[in-house]
């Protein structure tokens, strides 16, 4: 954490909390109830936790109005104290912007353009025609491809691939190990062998959208993959060519989109869970970790495929009979009928 | 795309196609249907989409024979229509080849081998050994380790890291963030911790493949881990030691292969499919999105495992049972026995 | 594999097996039963390949006493073939240790401190306040950013990135592209709009930990996401932030743990599974490959979710039972009711 240090009366005010205790108390930093030192602010927001009020050493606690009585030291009251939280965390986050300018080591062809408020980082590499915005900060071992744009005030970690036709929105975050722009998987069965179909689209990313570690989107076939405003993808996902996904939609850690699927706006998609391609999925679907999609969801709601997890021996009778399951039910149906007659 | 233009006349006498309307039309892209403006050439080989060439503005469409009839312009006759127009897209792609030679920034071993038609770029190492074949594109940021050897016109589009003893065939071409030969995961079990088994083989890739982005493939820990030619590899995917992928078989997203399996020829594995170690896979097996094999298949055919997607309530009801199944079969049996005596 | 050459009487006194055969002849490398010739050593763990001693060209073969009469040639008896090859098999791989020193093409920060025995590839950041021990070697590629730690004789192949506050400790092995200490996936949800929640805290990797190629883990959220020692991490996995796995754990590849999870020592989690967030697992726990944990397990044993594979037209009629199982269960209820009755 940073060395900033804010009193809670300054901090209650930004933020416009309900603050019940000293306002001098000087804050240096935040951590869980658990951890939480005379100098910190903790947090409720999961029930589960709210034993730790008794216990905890927080200087202050960021919690809802209905828990502030099991509360014996300060609070301060949110009506949703997990984003009041973020906010103050975030006055606690150190920041490494870096230098305006470009590092003595990058290479930046002549016919791209770089903002001077930007910052790009030693051993990138951006090609021709590529268009950096206003106080971008680009650090190590990035490739902003030919004919790529990165909007104002986005950042690359470090060692970001933008492989050729991207647009990035403004403030946009991209974490390393991220390629975005790489060619989609486009083939064509030729009677014996495979031919190439060739990418010829690019990928649109819209403002505030954050793109985790080793997540790769592809570029569209004809035509652009495209992520609306405030997208958050975890690390890991695949998005392939051509796939659309809504404002706001949150994606988990190596999920894949197959390509040319639709993915509506406040979607929640769990870890690992596929979709497959050329699909439609309305705003506001849940689908839970590892669950499989396989035709296009109409009506929100959470959605869900696979089965618990069990001890081995247990699983392995259960699943055998899975095989079967088909013969089992037209049984009990003959069954049924053979009763009735 | 390019800024390439063709006639009608000429592309279909290039790809030996049928031309219904005026050869003498100026093409200068391709499109979606539904999207192709005068100058493009559009296709239909999803039957889902005839009904779109009733409005398409393409100025050709390429289609079947008998597709022919509902189309009210010009149009191209293809036995297979994608594959027709993968080729004539191909006219339209930009390309970008790398200027032969070695980028100022680039380190090359005095014992590595480049050909002086080779394109190497930017902040890439080529080590100790290495050979880099007749047209080779290397963009930036790779890494060509020991011993590895690069075959003619292949490409590896940026921050590929071929790590040790990789050879790659010719016309090869791979996508950014992919890593082939890293260490196969190898451990033995010394009483009470693990101990790594060394990995000394490499890994064998033929000619034509493709490597997709951020997809990972293990060397061999004795002997090869090895691709036959035209195996196409989406991203993301993660290849053990000692796997044999035999030649045109393709592989969607985020499948895995687990050490020394060995997959046949013209395979179609799933996105996020994973094939256990050890196993044989026939030729000609699709395995369905996210399944996963556990025992060796000897037929051709198709493959699936899993459950559908459901909305979350009716499936966990369903999910609930499913640990009772083999009770519930038992109850069955149980029942027509009794009935029957 | 490298130019070394060992007696068997040699090899046999390293690693204190006993030998039955010709303590002179010359070994020169490592193979399988198949494929070994007459100046290498060749093993037996697994009995599937016991056939393979009749005809094996092997110098000698690594097996356990119960399997010596059958072996022709010459044997070391070991209790545990395969960690004595593993041992054995080390002696002839070659080493390719980086000179010591900085490379001129690399980059280090005023306030770093790298130790004199430490190698630093081409292309590598090394950031402020970063620490390199002794003896490490960093390959090409490589960011170290800032406040992170190496432990001495740790070794990053390549392409490595270690964002921000990550500590390393001793002989801690990293494949090329992975990516440690990014920001966890913390979102929260402010009416319509998602902010992030600042990631402030590191990671903390253990003694003689192996992280696989593009392998990502994050850092915590507040405290540290934690590795302890000799945990083995194959490809492609992801580790969420916060997530604690106990010493010895080994996880296969492309699977995924859920933020905060705390998987104990011991554990195997098998390809592709996924652990969800907030879930404690025991010590000795095995998950088998794609299975999904979705709750706790407190007792030791093996673990698995999922259906087993089957041909395509059977599958789907089993699979669409899946979604009135429950319906199913109830008929066989209400039948054994009625019939009771």
């Amino acid at each position: 954490m940073s060395d900033a240090a804010y009193t809670l009366g300054k901090i209650a005010a930004r933020f416009a909390l309900e603050l019940r205790g000293d306002a001098d108390r000087v804050i240096r930093g935040v951590a869980t109830l658990a951890t939480a030192g005379e100098t910190q602010i903790g947090f409720l927001a999961n029930p589960r936790y709210r034993a730790q009020l008794v216990d905890t050493r927080a200087a202050a606690v960021v919690l809802r109005a209905a828990d502030a009585d099991a509360c014996h030291g300060a609070c301060l009251i949110a009506d949703d104290p997990y984003v009041a939280f973020a906010r103050i965390a975030a006055l606690f986050e150190r920041e490494f912007a870096g230098q305006p300018g470009i590092h003595a080591s990058a290479l930046v062809a002549s016919s791209a353009t770089v903002a001077a408020s930007a910052s790009i980082g030693p051993f990138c590499a951006i090609e021709d025609d590529a268009v950096i915005g206003e106080s971008v900060q680009i650090g190590p071992h990035c490739m902003i491809g030919r004919g790529c744009s990165v909007g104002a005030q986005s950042r690359l970690v470090a060692r970001v691939t933008l492989v050729q036709d991207v647009t990035l929105g403004k403030r946009v975050l991209v974490h390393p190990g991220a390629v975005i722009g790489a060619d989609g998987f486009g083939l064509a069965f030729a009677r014996d062998h495979w031919i190439k179909v060739p990418q010829l689209g690019g990928v649109h990313i819209g403002d505030d959208c954050e793109i985790g570690a080793n997540t790769t989107i592809d570029r569209g076939a004809l035509g652009d993959t495209v992520l609306e405003e405030d997208v958050r993808l975890d690390n890991q996902i695949q998005i392939a060519h051509n796939v659309t996904i809504g404002a706001h939609t949150a994606i988990a850690g190596c999920a894949a989109v197959a390509g040319s699927a639709r993915i509506g706006r406040y979607c929640l998609i769990g870890g690992g869970a596929g979709i497959l391609g050329h699909l439609d999925i309305a705003d506001r679907v849940t689908v839970t970790a590892m669950s499989l999609v396989t035709h296009s969801i109409r009506e929100p709601g959470e959605y869900s495929s696979g089965t618990p997890i069990q001890p081995n021996r247990q699983w392995r009778r259960n699943a055998a009979r899975f095989k079967h399951l088909d013969e089992i039910a037209r049984r009990v149906g003959a069954f049924e009928k053979e009763t009735k007659s």
